[in-house]
């Protein structure tokens, strides 16, 4: 059964709950914030549903909130960030709009973040540069699960790719995706919810499909796409692991089962001043000019979506009313107020 | 039959007829070697086979050689490029030089350019980069012959997608694919050899396969990997038009079928700095290390390829053994021999 509550309560429910394992601060509260936002567009594997695996790790110290974020260059267009395995989230947050500074000046500047731990929701981040009339590039590697085209064992994260690219009404265009058939938080609610995935998704260590979605981290996910996703899905890999210093394939560790290590996630985010090639209206114009000639494309009774379409909408309809909380996440809150003895939200 | 080449024959060859259009100048030169390096490395259909389209687009004055590039900012990491109506390769050439150049001076640099023709394979301007340590990204749009995904009618072209980063072995990775399901170049060839295309490549009005490749332009072509393609073939539009203020959808020209415009082509480019991130060799210590992993998911008979890993083995073959000219190619040659009056390398 799906709750719904108020933004407000919810924020603070979060909030007091950070309280509770001693972060209170401003980089918990910009987490707090990006991990309700991916609630509020509908993504809830990456909201307040993960809170509790992130109270635990930073109980145990293997998040540091606050972090002590350090850059690596001053006066260039890009420089590389040690993350001091903070929160990602707030390490994402701080990087992307250092990345947006340096666009102000240069017309584009690039961070690249080692030392960190999983960002959540690459839409977050090129939003942040969409409110600032930037486009905005966020990619991630995650822990190892996916096989490259042609191989049969793990050596990539799921490795989201992220684009996004502001548009008059505020609700700007966001390509978020894992380079993987399907998105790793996918397949845990395959598991949850008892259903055998689809051929194409997964494959054993002898190269057979894996229906079980439980039997997954047995073998390796697939990349979507063949060949294409595997290269996109190695591009983010050189970006965000051997070009930032950070940890890949089997160096991160799960936020989920490794309770023993940070995370080691890197990322690499990049920041596009539109304004340094051409007024700020006539890109809009523009914009709104190539989008309706794509909503056009559809047939009488179709819809064409422009990619962050579904999630505006849902962010719109879940404002006015309440957060939705699905069953693994109310459980997941209950199980943090019995804990910390705050009560729920709903 | 396929006939073989020396190189130098070749180049002899596509120079001589440049100058039979009064095309006798560097931008033709870059233009020449751009064009054969595509057949050196096993990419035929952007190859040489292209070059009885170019020069009567030049003889028409559809394309200019010499061209005079002109450029929006300077002290800047980014600028828009106006290609005055070039030859693509020349113009992508000049453009990723340039965002080297920014690259080195502030870490990064990108150039959005308009104005342009079709240029060729996106993997000889990472390659570029690469050649000079730097990551290279390279997008382009095109004349419109795919749908997004849920349409029925085309709005982008093909618009490839390239990515480089350098390898010690001085062959780096290069990941160049259309975001179609398959290239526009393949349904030609799909076409001259008489085959049918499979199903998902290309539809019709009501939104039915296409089976006839002679029949792709009465309907579109689809993108890979359903929504996320075409989330990735509307970022290229961005970024290439809408961004740099080409032209976009039916605003771009065929070279191939219409002969009283020129292409409006727009392109975008970014290089960055390996050097400015970390030691060069650390990176290439780095990049081994996970191309490593990579290689070694393969099962005992099979075999994981680099993006980039059968080019290099093709160029390295055809550099020792002369560039390989298919007969559609030979074909297109003997024409511009028989027309020209210069005898073929072959």
């Amino acid at each position: 059964m799906m709750k719904r509550v108020p933004l407000n309560n919810l924020t603070e429910f979060v909030n007091n709950i950070l309280k509770s394992v001693d972060a209170d601060n401003g980089q918990a509260q910009i987490f707090a914030d990006a991990l309700i936002w991916s609630d509020l567009i509908g993504r809830p594997t990456h909201g307040v549903w993960r809170l509790p695996a992130y109270t635990k790790r930073i109980d145990l110290g293997l998040i540091k909130c606050p972090c002590e974020p350090e850059y690596s260059q001053e006066n260039l267009a890009v420089t590389v960030m040690n993350g001091d395995q903070g929160i990602g989230h707030y390490v994402g947050h701080e990087a992307m709009m250092r990345s947006i500074e340096m666009a102000k000046k240069f017309g584009i500047g690039a961070v690249g973040v080692n030392n960190s731990n999983h960002f959540g929701t690459g839409a977050y981040y090129v939003q942040l540069a969409a409110e600032q009339g930037m486009i905005g590039f966020a990619v991630s590697n995650s822990i190892s699960k996916v096989a490259p085209h042609g191989g049969i064992k793990a050596v990539f994260g799921t490795n989201p790719f992220a684009f996004g690219a502001p548009r008059r009404n505020g609700k700007s265009m966001m390509l978020d995706m894992a380079t993987t058939a399907i998105a790793g938080a996918q397949v845990m609610k395959y598991a949850e919810q008892g259903k055998a995935l689809p051929e194409g998704i997964a494959i054993d260590n002898h190269g057979n499909p894996i229906l079980d979605p439980n039997k997954v981290d047995e073998g390796a996910l697939l990349t979507f796409g063949g060949a294409k996703g595997y290269g996109l899905s190695l591009m983010i890999e050189i970006l965000s692991s051997v070009l930032t210093g950070a940890m890949f394939s089997t160096g991160v560790s799960s936020m989920f089962t490794n309770f023993e290590q940070s995370g080691g996630n890197g990322h690499f985010f990049i920041a596009i001043d539109i304004s340094r090639f051409m007024d700020f209206e006539i890109y809009n114009d523009r914009m709104e000019e190539l989008l309706n000639l794509v909503k056009d494309t559809a047939n009488e009774d179709g819809n064409v979506m422009i990619p962050g379409e579904t999630r505006w909408e849902q962010y719109e309809y879940n404002m006015s009313n309440g957060v939705p909380l699905d069953e693994a996440t109310a459980k997941a809150l209950q199980g943090l107020s019995d804990k910390y003895k705050i009560p729920t939200p709903f």
